[in-house]
């Protein structure tokens, strides 16, 4: 509930923006980096999923896995959040049903994910608690084709790519999802990284900034 | 809240005994299955993830999508119920954290899995609205050991498979996967299927009975 009560952002320590019933995570969604790694643009969005138990929100701190002694990596990107129930929604809706937008740290535990050649581990790697940065805000009236994905780790810009350069852009993500599966309001969907993804070693900082919603800030330490 | 008042079941209707925080299916998890596959026994169970919105009751219609006409599957499953948050549990622990055991039917379209030769689409194929069928209740105090699960499509047997030909046992998935997430209360973990899974046609109904549980109904409808 809204108050007139204005706290200085020192004193208080942000939750995540959303509860959402399920964080949806894409991949191969960007030309620059499709090229780069000899994909091409997919039929349909391809994603997983996040468990809900892996959200942290800004200031948290990310934690290597007790069990993973293996590489982690930041992957820095523009996350829709949904305003409305959404099923079976047109492109030229789906917009109406978007809520906001926020900043994702899509944190993934790339030594599991091939570890078995018979079955890639998406939703093990990319579960594992804490390694689903979200926030620090749900900004509202964004245009989002003018935006970049900025991701700096100890303040050394990594990734810095326009939201543009999407196979599927976010109104089409959400029409494509809505096919398949109902969304909810607070449901979170990750739109894919580009280039320039790389390891997170135990005591750094990872900023994923993003023009007009802000900046999301963890640390990246031993369990 | 328990009463003593007594309702003949066909005036009510069942929800899902759960409202978990996340449902997660194993797959390649039995000795005939993987046999007959040529998969061997994997190193740490191999798991996806299905929406919460896939869940649907005994009782409950399950429905080909709008969006999709393919082929759907029936896979019927023991799912494990968590009683307790449960992170980083041994072996021999980890039983005090089953609250209890359910049916599954693990829906499947199964031609949208490989549709994509670059990456298999787990979550999509298995998060359809309704494709998610668990119940009819959870039933405590069980030997897992000695169940067999059976599926049956219009009254004719297709499954019958024990549970203990599991690579990973109940308490074994639930050590295993609670060093990779933290486990909340009611969260499902539908076990993995063997052999005998096969189409659902529209018109068709579909029952999952594990004695000392018993039997998960569904209708299978054209949207």
């Amino acid at each position: 509930m809204a108050t007139d009560t204005i706290l200085p952002l020192n004193d208080i320590k942000l939750l995540t923006p959303s509860h959402p019933t399920k964080m949806i995570g894409l991949w191969n969604n960007f030309y620059s980096r499709a090229t780069e790694e000899g994909c091409e643009k997919p039929l349909h969005p391809l994603y997983f999923m996040k468990a809900n138990g892996s959200l942290s929100a800004t200031g948290q701190t990310i934690r290597q896995p007790p069990s993973y002694d293996g590489p982690v990596a930041f992957e820095g990107e523009l996350g829709i959040v949904i305003g409305k129930l959404c099923a079976n929604v047109s492109e030229t809706n789906a917009e109406h049903y978007i809520f906001g937008y926020t900043c994702v740290n899509d944190v993934t535990a790339r030594g599991v994910m091939r570890e078995d050649p018979s079955f890639v581990q998406w939703t093990r790697a990319k579960s594992f608690d804490t390694f689903g940065a979200v926030g620090p805000v749900i900004a509202t009236d964004l245009n989002v084709s003018t935006l970049e994905v900025r991701t700096l780790v100890n303040g050394i810009e990594q990734q810095n790519y326009p939201v543009n350069d999407m196979f599927f852009l976010p109104h089409q993500i959400v029409s494509r999802l809505s096919q398949d599966m109902t969304l909810y309001p607070g449901d979170v969907i990750a739109c894919g990284t580009s280039i320039g993804t790389g390891p997170m070693l135990p005591g750094c900082t990872v900023e994923v900034k993003i023009e007009g919603i802000g900046t999301l800030v963890n640390d990246f330490k031993q369990s």
